[in-house]
């Protein structure tokens, strides 16, 4: 199996995934498939047009003579008429439903290798929500029992099939910790997320995502996670944005079956819909029947067209949701869906309180402005992130400020202060207060807000006060200027002040903690054309590091990476390579994931890094893909986008 | 021209518009069709399978021997190839590009009337934002000038042709307010509010909107409004719920020439998509291509295709207008859609500086839920009426208190109270404050909400400090009990007080401002399976009112409608219609609006009224559709739905 991250955004991720030299993209859904073609309401051959990866249900095989001797015989994908990944479930489902079934645990394991299945599933046991403790507990130990046992078969008889090893617990939040810690010991390839269907059905929303982030917490960030019995595409974005790879849905039919038509963003009634006078949807479906017509067709009719518009929706919602990854919009995309439904919005809210998690997959740029979309975006990563860098700089006088909410950004375009070195910290309504000086860097001139209500604007007093309380301890009272000293101060400034220089110095500590710039001269070049700053140079007139114009970030050349490299204490912001690696690396080959042998911890991805060897040698620098934790972790896939080796 | 309103929310609706026989339904779009079909990017058979009404450009075909000929031979719907409604611009644009342009105002009108079109449009002239406010009004005045001309012509000359009287006045809201009145005046057909590109593509959604609301105040509420040039689907919602009915579009076409892409949330390149697996959309040009697929195709077949995707998601976004309309879910709808930019949601949240204008439009009761999307829900027509009609209740003692918000809606089913007379008001995040008599109407149960962050629940305590300084004047401070006097008076108060009809009497004070049941003893029925309260008899046993399960509005029967009739002042929830339609209200017949001779003017859509003659003689009860100022405009469609006549 393969599974490398192409774009990211928030936990979210658009990975390729490879299965048996099968190539898919997630995240993605697979459409639950009945093995018998008379009870499937589409057709397979309608599902193959859009699905990549289906799931059936072993168990029902197992125990159907006439399926199971043609699975036996010719293998699962022929049995579907499927030829891409085919998953499938062990008879949990079953064992849920008729709380007993007629198949060892081990034996099903058995049954899907012998019958070709990508990807099986253990026999866990799906402990429904709210059941007592002890209950779940028990439960658990037995599908922790079960997990290890099938890992073993697996090994013992060198099964070639994928196992989905799937985490239980109830609604118990320390039991799905637990589950997550004790399943990521074994040698799983794809971690299922189960027994959440009656929580999404009673539009339990917030506990299915306090159980997904307490899940992944403690799962390994390289392999696929999938939200089991997950089908509405209401909720696929947000599941998304926790680091949810994969859905099922047997909703596209079940709904279908009982007169039901998905949207995005919930759930009508074809009867209710038979007045309007064309359908809110343009999938062929929509486009070629009324919706009283449709009302009106025999029942098989109207299922299986109600399956295909329910597959339709799910489909283009999961690509709606790659798009945004792609753009960097996610979080975006996530704050328009939970719109919805209030319980979804307040599903959303409860991110709040994991942000320090959730911060450390979040890129530190994007393609695409800050969108502010309520109060709830008050809360984001980006927002959080820029109130702990603040701290990253090295504060000498500080003098805090109002700028009206009329001033365009970025302020130092737009407002003219007098030559200082005094750090002048300007409140803001999100993110708290933005330095004078670093006030181009994303986002903060890289986004966009309505106009605030009033009470909306004094959310971050708290932040400043406790703010301005750590810099009297950091910096003393006396260098927190007020605006007479501010005055005084400044006037006696001198004239020949660089303050060009001294704002890519500033810069330089948001971005990377330390003060580059101490001791070193530069001469700062701004564009000809914008008066932006775009060159930093040495004082031999050689490139240090180049501004780039959508985010303001400073990126390295070699000698700029190299002067990362004197003034970064190891190990941060760097990427240590293997001896194997090394050589191409120097030459300025991208650095893949199974080449790395440590990393800084801290790194969040989308910084500008630079590459070592194991003695802290510099190899080249460029862009990190993974984040600091995932470095260690995966073993495929680009790391670093290397812009260039010291060798080149 | 016919033009009747079939379902409404906010201010939007959903009418039937018949013109020349030719009926189609609103909100809808025109798209822009070049009379040379050689520049018309997509040809007009694919145009004829999405749209009922198109709009080209009579001064392109009066400048063109060619079209022109065809035209005034044949008509401008053979020369177009379209039979359904052809509305067609004057050159007004021509003159906002080239500063003048080659024809007379009123030979532009009469060569409309010759060639067929059937709306016509004035040669208003379009003045762009920003200009001197000298200039907005010398061309307002000019284009007023025209527009009587042209009114004149029409008359005298006894013209066919119906007639857009464009609204002008550029970012100037008092000459938009008196360009409404004045064009009000004149008997055009339709409004179009014009010349509001410019800021549509400056994303100055707020003055649009500003512009849209002081155009409309002034406007007749029977006529459809057409945001002229408005062809960007993310902001229809928005528009619809101001009461804008047509859009035209030129950006599926002209987007598609760019490699612009239109969702429904904005706008993307296709240049950038080309890496995307899959377009985020089922139309059937995004099924049939991949992106890269498209964007490798040739120019002219991938603008066509372009074009064919942005008008399916164009008409996409008002089918998806018109269900939520039809749902009463347009607020919610709207609250989604702004989240899609900043710019947007500034706009939406501006209109909390109009909604005690907007409210009389917004109906009392809703098929869905009241969702609470974020705090700018705290601002709608719903929470709005309830703070208004709270002061319907007849007060005697009042308990202000609070509950937890954990405690389930409505309130009375979950939380025992000792039976008293005393009205506790309940403080609540959202509305305020809810009676605990009244906490089963519509919406005080019917929403939904997160669990809101700790400023949010403070945002109404100024409407609660104002509420009971109104109480305090009202009833006297010594009726406003606390703890310990409540439970006192409660204490002493009878144990064979009868609460469910002392309920009853509260929620038709609330509903209706009147104290239907002083003095008239009823009995009150409980559902035998839920215990919900369901009729109301008097004390002959005879019906009275029921109660509606969805909003537990009270629905009189035919004495109920005459104990209305008694208790409630003329011309109070009263529709009053002519001699002519008195014989058939009595049957029972439905009310339309041509019949209607006065009505309450403050009745607001979808409450339970009475119908009445000049004499105020009872003739009939039922739901109006109209509020109490359109009953007065509108001559066409359903006024009153009748539940019954008098001598049924
Ligand atoms: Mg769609
Ligand atoms: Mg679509
Ligand atoms: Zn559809
Ligand atoms: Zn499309």
């Amino acid at each position: 199996m393969r599974f490398e991250i192409k774009y990211r955004d928030g936990m979210g991720r658009v990975c390729l995934l490879e299965i048996n030299n099968k190539k898919i993209e997630t995240p993605t859904i697979m459409p639950v498939v009945h093995p018998n073609p008379k009870k499937q309401s589409v057709p397979i051959d309608f599902i193959k047009k859009l699905a990549d990866i289906v799931i059936t249900n072993s168990y029902i095989i197992y125990k159907n003579k006439f399926l199971r001797e043609i699975a036996e015989k010719l293998g699962v994908h022929k049995l579907l008429n499927f030829d891409k990944i085919v998953v499938t479930d062990s008879g949990s489902y079953q064992l849920s439903v008729y709380g007993k079934i007629d198949v060892e645990p081990n034996e099903i394991i058995e049954f899907q290798e012998r019958i070709g299945v990508d990807v099986g599933t253990i026999l866990d046991i799906p402990t429904p929500p709210d059941v007592d403790k002890e209950k779940a507990e028990r439960d658990l130990e037995e599908t922790l029992r079960r997990a290890k046992e099938a890992i073993k078969l697996r090994e013992e008889r060198g099964y070639r099939l994928l196992l989905n090893g799937t985490i239980q617990g109830s609604t118990y939040l320390d039991l799905r910790k637990k589950s997550a810690i004790e399943m990521s010991k074994l040698n799983f390839d794809i971690y299922p997320i189960g027994a959440v269907v009656p929580l999404m059905e009673s539009y339990r929303f917030r506990e299915v995502v306090e159980i997904i982030i307490n899940s992944k917490m403690y799962l390994p960030n390289n392999k696929p996670i999938h939200l089991f019995g997950c089908g509405h595409p209401m909720f696929f974005s947000l599941a998304v944005l926790l680091g949810c790879d994969l859905f099922d849905s047997a909703a596209y039919s079940l709904y279908a079956k009982d007169g039901r038509y998905l949207t995005e963003t919930g759930t009508l009634h074809l009867e209710e819909m038979k007045d309007l006078k064309e359908f809110p949807c343009s999938c062929p479906v929509c486009l070629e029947y009324k919706p009283n017509e449709l009302y009106n067709l025999d029942e098989k009719e109207r299922e299986r067209l109600l399956a295909e518009h329910n597959l339709y929706v799910t489909f283009e919602e999961i690509n709606k949701i790659k798009e945004a990854i792609k753009e960097g919009s996610l979080w975006e995309f996530v704050e328009k869906r939970v719109r919805a439904h209030p319980k979804l919005l307040e599903a959303y809210r409860i991110l709040k309180n994991y942000m320090e998690y959730i911060e450390k997959f979040d890129p530190v740029t994007k393609k695409s402005a800050f969108f502010y979309t309520g109060i709830e975006s008050l809360y984001r990563p980006e927002v959080l992130r820029h109130k702990k860098r603040l701290k990253r700089i090295k504060y000498n006088k500080v003098y805090i400020t109002n700028i009206s909410s009329k001033v365009e950004r970025p302020y130092s375009e737009h407002i003219n202060i007098v030559k200082t070195d005094v750090d002048i910290l300007i409140k803001h309504p999100i993110f708290g207060l933005i330095p004078y000086y670093i006030d181009t860097i994303y986002p903060l001139s890289q986004h966009e807000a309505p106009e605030l209500y009033d009470f909306e604007k004094n959310i971050n007093d708290r932040f400043i006060e406790e703010f301005i309380n750590w810099l009297r301890k950091k910096i003393g009272e006396e260098n927190i200027l007020d605006i007479r000293s501010y005055n005084y101060y400044t006037s006696l400034f001198s004239e020949d002040f660089d303050s060009n220089a001294y704002r890519i110095r500033k810069m330089l500590q948001y971005q990377y903690g330390y003060d580059i710039l101490e001791g070193v001269n530069v001469r700062v070049i701004r564009s000809k054309n914008t008066g932006r700053l775009r060159k930093v140079l040495n004082e031999n007139g050689d490139l240090l590091f180049s501004i780039r114009s959508h985010d303001n970030f400073l990126i390295p050349s070699k000698l700029g990476a190299k002067l990362l490299w004197e003034k970064i204490p190891f190990p941060k912001y760097r990427v240590v390579v293997n001896k194997e690696a090394e050589p191409f690396v120097k030459k300025g080959r991208n650095v893949f994931a199974k080449f790395i042998v440590d990393a800084d911890e801290e790194l969040r991805p989308y910084e500008e890094v630079i590459v070592v060897n194991e003695n802290d040698e510099l190899l080249a620098y460029g862009t990190n893909i993974l984040n600091g934790v995932e470095m260690r972790e995966f073993n495929n896939g680009l790391a670093v986008k290397v812009r260039g080796g010291i060798y080149e």
